[in-house]
């Protein structure tokens, strides 16, 4: 009953393969000049539908502040959730990479950011030039730490308020296909067609070792992160590996598929959780992360069997919706490895203790 | 005859093999809580014969970046010599991770640092305070870009130095395989015994996927490393397999197996063209690398066969030993995959250019 | 009528004329190795009542950015108030010198954080190592950017709070004059006394005409600002002229009196607008600046009439007291060199434009 | 007897007047938004016969810093004399305010760069991207660090392999009218007609309190510059004060009077030691100092007579010209405040000590 993160299992059995056949024996140019990823600059252009600027590197912390260093000078100001990866789960990652940008966050349920929340912070921010620190980017994540997915027509929106304040918008995509499953539309609407100017293409949470793609839908702003990208350290000299989980990973739409079925198995914990007494759900999951608030003493039992899964902040949420005394928010991450036996029993357990309490 | 570099074939079959086992379906905590990197640190504290700190990263630019910013403030001087990898191949990567840091390049033939050049250097540095920056770190590069290996005695005297002037002590060992392969001593008796106080150990160049370990024979010194390599980017999600290329690597002595059969084909290969007519070898390869000095024709010979290799600078040898009209300094770096009839059949193309060109 | 802000005029006379005496002809060292900045240092350490370390520059952003950069790492958080110059008004300043640190706002009025909120915020921040930045510094701005004054016993209470948590405490006294001329109290009662690692300590404001000195009470604490301070071009070569200002500015409580002419002026101002139809004082000014909500039509008669003053954001104010239509939250800072004719004809004009509407 | 260096006085007596005129208890706006400031942008850009763009700070180290940081990005590299102010005297200034770029230092006598050094520099640097950090920036100091004068042909020839190869180029002119006075020519002639982009046009060393203007030749390059300058903490609320200094400094060719004094006293301290047995001047001055090659007796002697001077290293000399045994080189700066009687006795002290030493 692993629902502690999606990267505490190892990669698809396609992806390992791919990495597995990538190591043929054959020479190749190093640092990316190889044909595996001349290959996937090919297959990230057909699906994104037009001519996109790729750089792979390993992690989202670097995909991000890579990007973001892009969208920024060191002065500007990045907006973002007040809860989001960039602003809490990188150590000043971003700040590192854009050499001291500032990230405003902008509270909200879900860790999703509204058309109101974004104008409001907007309008709370001075334009005095040079003393207030000028807006350049607006960063959202797809789908958000939360759980939670914006629409088309969300992404369109604050799109247009970030572009008619003079911000380019980035898409952290760590968990990207996970949204795109639950959109069910096609990457290019989610993206540059919504208004999205730079993204964080995530393989690792679903289903690579480690991979990520920053994808530039006008490669002209991408020019200089060949650059970048080297004095960060995050070239690979074997950059075919690298390829070869990127090519695994969009071959016969598995990247969907793995995402489908991460995202169907947090449907059934949520549904299955939602008649355990005791449990509630003030967010509605719909990507791949869901968080229960649940009695201590059913977390116990759970952890007790053998379940992994830790707390989460509920400081997003309103007052009523807030853990109470003896209860915590907790977080459940599902993936494309779990297991639907593993759902059945976390929710077994949890309506185990839930009579045990009850009868108490 | 792919001679361009130590990282255009892929990984060792052992190690592949390492990474596909760790990929055994089983869940383990993510950002290097599992097993197998704490596995890890065991086997490099055996290893080192002393409790070290250890650090993985995917590239030699990451570790050696990140080991020099817990050498130096971002005001410091790293003295290195002027051919390193840190100074002219990592596209100021070391001022970006110590935030500002000046590297200050010392010449001498074969990217090789003398007691005598470390000591001039110094002197000529104002000491100043505050307007002549301070010295604070020493990084030597084991092998060194131009093949040749520093002795424990070399080492010994350049920590001496150094830390008579207050520096610390960074081994870019990004083919510290080779050196300790060549130099038959202990990787203690190299290091930490001979003043090293930071390892950049590397394993990609020598059979690994992506495996970088930076080592701190302190493991104080390091203290801070944990949330340094966490904002740039450089600690993987799923960390476990970083673990299974380290320890596939140390396994048996495999990583000097390795070496032995990379530095072992760079002897071949000198010996070959040691006797091929127009052939000079200014410096003595001591390692797997070699910088043949070859008439043009040779050359173009060579690349019609199907030879992959480059031309290399120069600039550190002596004037009488430098590339002449209608001649390039190439280098040819073997591997542990190089093949030895491929070794063979490059020193009889060069011998039948050498041939014709007589003939002519 | 000018109310601008308090750098509006020039310097005191004093300060002038010790500036004129310093240009006496006589040689000294540059780069603060002068009789003068020693007599500085003696005078700061009498004031404090301690031996302090002290670190002359000539603008405020510098002294706030080289002393955070002192308390926290690249990497750590600072908190600050939502509305406090190093978060808003110094265009990434403090990110600059810190290297990329994360300024992390706290709401409440009157740019003042109660303890209240700090304990919540600190409870908002994960401690999730490396994910989380680790907090590191808490800076208070002493008096606040709209006009009031931390008394003795809320900066022992914040200061316990930040220490509890690991974070030093800085303390921006753009206007500390103000502050103390304000509270009746010892510049070590409000400082170290009360928790204080180091203070930004202004004289611009108060008559000076570039002169800020960041005082450290730890002197150890300080220990790499001079080098800090020269890679920042921060210190003058002609280091005597920011040690002339400093010891006319400190010479028989001259400081204090500018301060205390600077509080009266804001005193009369707030109590004749007290008395004028349509004007509301949210905010009741305990230093130097105030912040009249005032009919707009009172604001254009009062330009007509020569007055300069700016309009303030009242984004922190509760709703109840913020701005409605046609009205708008000015600014009102008053000086050394507020001259009282100047106040009263300011109300004059403010309590005819009040007259004439309602005439109307 | 004071020769230490060209900020050892405060300031010229018509510079310290305009400071106390500047006081003249009007108001005015802040941070740059002042008469005065607007005059001075007039008047350079008359000095330089074209529309420039000025922005003021108090420092070289920042003025040099920021005018660097808008030609490089923070992986560029800047070339420089190898003893150049930038290089040596700044404590990594310049690569804290580019964000990490590196330095690369060029030798040659008189910390002169001649066209063929920097053509053999430029060839040495290897040109692999993104391995290699590309060229952005050449700095030339004018006049140099050891008193000698770029002609006008030699900047052009400088700038136009600069430009070649995708240099910028700044000119440090720490003591630009020492050299402008020196070479007879107009401002515009040594600057941007000879290819020079930005200019660190100082008058601190020259008579001035603390003043450095950044003077862009194209506006547009320095767009930036007032935000860049903010965050470092450069921008002066009391922004009048730089302006007057400037003013004062321009007017009636106050600068060139004050610079030909300095340089007149350097050249009679030449000529009176060219006489004095066992004195050697390796560098013929052609500016303000001058870096005799002494005796160490005579060094003794002249500092027991009150002579306030030091050494300074020779490295740059020839072999053949370097202090030899016994002799030590040392730096004399004359300044606007030079008195010619310090001169004569400085020269006869010396010959005096000749004598001596002769008779011994």
């Amino acid at each position: 009953m692993f629902f502690a993160s999606d990267n505490g299992l190892g990669a698809s059995d396609r992806i390992m393969a791919a990495i597995a056949a990538a190591n043929d024996g054959s020479a190749c140019l190093a640092y990316g000049r190889d044909d595996g990823t001349a290959r996937v600059e090919r297959l990230l252009s057909d699906l994104f539908e037009r001519e996109v600027g790729v750089f792979m590197v390993t992690t989202g912390t670097a995909a991000n502040g890579l990007a973001l260093s892009t969208l920024t000078p060191p002065w500007g100001i990045v907006l973002c959730h007040d809860e989001s990866h960039v602003m809490e789960d990188e150590c000043c990652g971003p700040e590192f990479f854009t050499g001291g940008a500032k990230l405003v966050g902008i509270r909200g349920p879900g860790a999703k950011i509204t058309p109101e929340a974004l104008e409001a912070t907007i309008a709370s921010l001075g334009r005095r030039v040079p003393h207030n620190a000028p807006i350049h980017a607006l960063s959202l994540t797809q789908s958000t730490e939360l759980g939670l997915v914006y629409s088309v027509a969300e992404v369109t929106a604050l799109s247009a308020i970030a572009k008619a304040n003079g911000a380019g918008v980035h898409m952290d995509g760590a968990r990207f296909a996970n949204a795109v499953a639950a959109l069910g539309c096609s990457p290019a609407e989610i993206t540059w067609k919504a208004g999205v100017d730079v993204l964080s293409f995530g393989t690792t949470k679903n289903g690579a070792l480690a991979c990520e793609a920053i994808v530039y839908f006008d490669p002209a702003r991408g020019a200089e992160m060949v650059r970048r990208r080297m004095r960060a350290g995050h070239l690979l000299s074997k950059h075919r590996f690298l390829a070869a989980q990127m090519e695994a990973f969009l071959a016969d739409d598995h990247w969907l598929d793995l995402a489908r079925h991460a995202n169907a198995m947090a449907a059934r914990l949520a549904e299955g959780l939602a008649t355990v007494p005791g449990v509630r759900l003030p967010i509605q999951p719909q990507a791949n992360g869901l968080f229960p608030i649940m009695p201590d003493a059913m977390v116990e039992a759970l952890k007790a069997e053998g379940a992994v899964f830790y707390p989460w902040s509920d400081k997003g949420l309103a007052d009523a919706d807030k853990a109470r005394k003896g209860e915590t928010m907790m977080r459940l991450v599902t993936s494309f490895a779990t297991r639907g036996q593993d759902v059945e029993r976390f929710v077994a357990v949890a309506r185990g203790a839930a009579s045990a309490a009850s009868a108490a």
